[in-house]
């Protein structure tokens, strides 16, 4: 082995893209076989991610048959939809049938009803029925992600009968680093995890070594709330029971993952204001970006049209004071900016179990706090620069209305995630874009009602 | 075991939180003592992160010797510092001899100086080897992060004999699931994985299940960019290697968790405009958490002054037109939210690996696109509803400058991420705020330029 080649499989993050790219817009195939050859599967998967679907569908018919399944498992569901599609016959059955249950099952989760149909009918018996008792949980939830061919041990083994149990079933199982341990009718006792089973003594019993009361969670948990439990509680892989507490499966460290990335990256679109796409930024066509944004542009214009119904009703006030206008702008804009930093802080605070719905009040407390001092100094920086483009008098205003504003937005911004968690809704739609866009409406209210209180206008 | 105890170590990120902090609070040391000797060490160390620093070191001394270490390691750093300070003499020196090297390590880099000094002078010589090793790395790197303790086998070994080695000398390694092979100078030449150790016969030769070019990263690489090529390639622990492709360590799967969950929290305060703070959100006191946005928000604010710079500069067309001041909310705040859009987009893709500064041209077409789709859709929009407040003349000046103020908008959202990782910036400090900030001031000069042209005023 050339020792400089290790270092090779980290280079593609950062390193030029398109390599597989161009071979194939090019029609090179020999080119492209030797590339998909020659990397790990992972790097092939997200080559053919970034590509359009047909040129990756193309591509990954140059893998061999041991490669594309492990390829496949790492794509995202919209480029395997794109694969799957000009496979036919037996070629489509057999490989599907290759996939690993859990795999399957996410895949057959987000693929169209129609495809998923075709992959269904295309399975053994037994496959099939795997596949099924996984897709009995909902989407998303922790059972649609765990494996169901696991290792267990029963309890009265020795080290040594454990370790010929797991060498003489252990081909099977997608995992043998965590060895659930159940009774006689399929409860969860515990686990034993396999590098102590190793490093024990032969003749040591099981229960020596068997961490009691482990994490698990049931399989109608959400799967996020399990891969960020396997995150918090540092465990491999995670058991999942059923409301009986009997064993179900394990779900993979791979798969967790896989789900905190794709629950961060969904968070991330929301917290931007966008809907969250299925699959690849660069595959992603300009028209489905344009579609995930526009769900919610168009609502928060025709709430921001209140900002012109607001505005309108104070023409009045404005043409008699016309230096109200130009400060609008600086106003409303940092009032937006206090927003979004209290509500970017408490949705990933509630992501990652920082804070729960419980604690609304101390929210409350700290984020008024955060607000009456940001408003404060940044209020008297406002009148300092305000008595450059105006009278003190509106300098003032401005001033008075900004440390309102902030104090509001602020708590707009720490407790609407808070409520979204508790009405059941995602808090990460508690976005930039409509944190601001509350904030303009009602600062604009403020300001004009400062304006005729100090004013008389 | 009771059946249904398992099921309780998943529960505590909905239940209700302050069961530790009220014990410690109103003083009954003997139920806080019985609360975390009950609970897994992580669910201990959640708890302690929660709490004010003084509170919590008095909740840690609760502990037993074995439990303490185990919950220390969970902790954030500024609570580890807190339990520290109460520690005193012989009891310090021989908690932090205790630690694992990579713990202690990455313990140090986050104390303030003092207090690291206490601790390095308290450890015992070869553990402080061990630790001067690690420091050596800078702050965020892979080597910080790695365990220096590995297993690793010779490749003329057998099944059964890389099994003896293993369990001969795994008892000091933080991992043995990972198996590094190097040759007779150190290099990194492969990797066994542990499951397929156990489950090969024993005759079979160590070659046969060598993982060849395995994912590694240099010390010197990012701890993140070591985490995000841990997740994508579905690897457990990832070797880290020298200049010379020496073996140096393992980073462990559990550490990867942590950084990425560490990388993820830093993106998203610097997404929400403010800086990143040390700690857990209801631990922080209020006036950190208003100087990790103050620091934002004055500059952006000092450059929302450009706004009414702007604005006054146009007064006298305000004063001709009074009815354009009433759209200048909606139509920089629109501006923003596709801004906003765009640039959450981009960070993500460039986070996760989906986009790589070489793909600015195509992310230019993109956003250009989309822009350019969502422009013509709201300027439409917008001269629809323009026309209820104002004449029509005015309103075509509204729908075409959100038109080229949207086309802008996304073109500064999609690419100055790009241009920040480009020059080595983190591309999450192009946030909802400053995006904002920009659009504003460019939107509102659109705006009058274009008021200008069609009205002539």
């Amino acid at each position: 082995v050339n020792a400089a080649q290790p270092r090779q499989t980290s280079v593609p993050i950062e390193a030029p893209a398109g390599g597989l790219h161009a071979l194939i817009g090019r029609g090179d195939l020999a080119a492209a076989q030797e590339w998909v050859c020659g990397r790990p599967p992972w790097e092939v998967a997200d080559a053919l991610d970034r590509m359009e679907p047909r040129a990756a569908a193309t591509a990954f018919r140059l893998l061999d048959t041991a490669r594309a399944l492990d390829v496949f498992e790492e794509l995202k569901p919209s480029t395997q939809e794109a694969v799957l599609d000009i496979m036919r016959g037996n070629e489509f059955r057999d490989f599907v049938d290759a996939l690993d249950p859990d795999d399957r099952a996410r895949m057959l989760g987000e693929l169209p009803a129609a495809v998923a149909q075709r992959v269904l009918a295309g399975l053994s018996p037994q496959e099939r029925a795997m596949t099924a008792i996984l897709l009995g949980y909902p989407d998303g939830s922790a059972g649609r992600r765990m494996t169901p061919q696991v290792v267990s041990l029963d309890d009265d083994m020795s080290v040594a009968a454990a370790l010929r149990h797991v060498r003489a079933t252990g081909n099977d199982a997608e995992t043998i680093y965590t060895l659930p341990v159940v009774d006689g009718d399929g409860h969860l006792t515990g686990l034993v995890n396999l590098s102590e089973l190793v490093l024990a003594a032969d003749g040591v019993p099981v229960t020596d070594l068997v961490v009691t009361a482990p994490p698990c969670v049931r399989a109608t948990d959400s799967a996020e709330l399990a891969a960020r439990l396997m995150a918090d509680s540092n465990v491999l892989d995670l058991p999942v029971v059923d409301a009986a507490d009997r064993l179900l499966g394990l779900i993979t460290f791979d798969d967790a993952h896989e789900v905190i990335e794709g629950a961060d990256s969904e968070d991330a679109a929301r917290q931007g204001g966008s809907n969250p796409w299925a699959g690849h930024y660069m595959a992603v066509s300009v028209l489905q970006l344009a579609r995930a944004r526009v769900v919610w542009l168009v609502p928060l214009l025709l709430v921001s049209l209140l900002t012109v119904t607001v505005a309108y009703g104070f023409e009045e006030a404005l043409e008699q004071v016309a230096a109200l206008a130009i400060f609008i702008p600086l106003l409303i804009g940092t009032g937006g900016k206090v927003g979004t930093q209290a509500s970017s802080a408490c949705v990933r605070a509630l992501a990652v179990g920082e804070v729960r719905p419980s604690d609304a009040i101390r929210v409350t407390v700290r984020e008024c706090g955060a607000g009456l001092l940001l408003g404060t100094g940044l209020g008297v920086l406002a009148i300092g620069a305000g008595v450059l483009f105006a009278a003190l008098s509106v300098a003032v205003v401005v001033g008075v209305s900004l440390l309102l504003i902030c104090l509001l937005a602020a708590l707009i911004g720490g407790l609407s995630p808070l409520g979204a968690k508790r009405l059941g809704i995602d808090p990460a739609l508690v976005s930039a874009p409509v944190v601001t866009t509350l904030v303009d409406v009602l600062g604009l209210v403020i300001y004009f009602l400062v304006a005729k209180a100090l004013l008389g206008v």
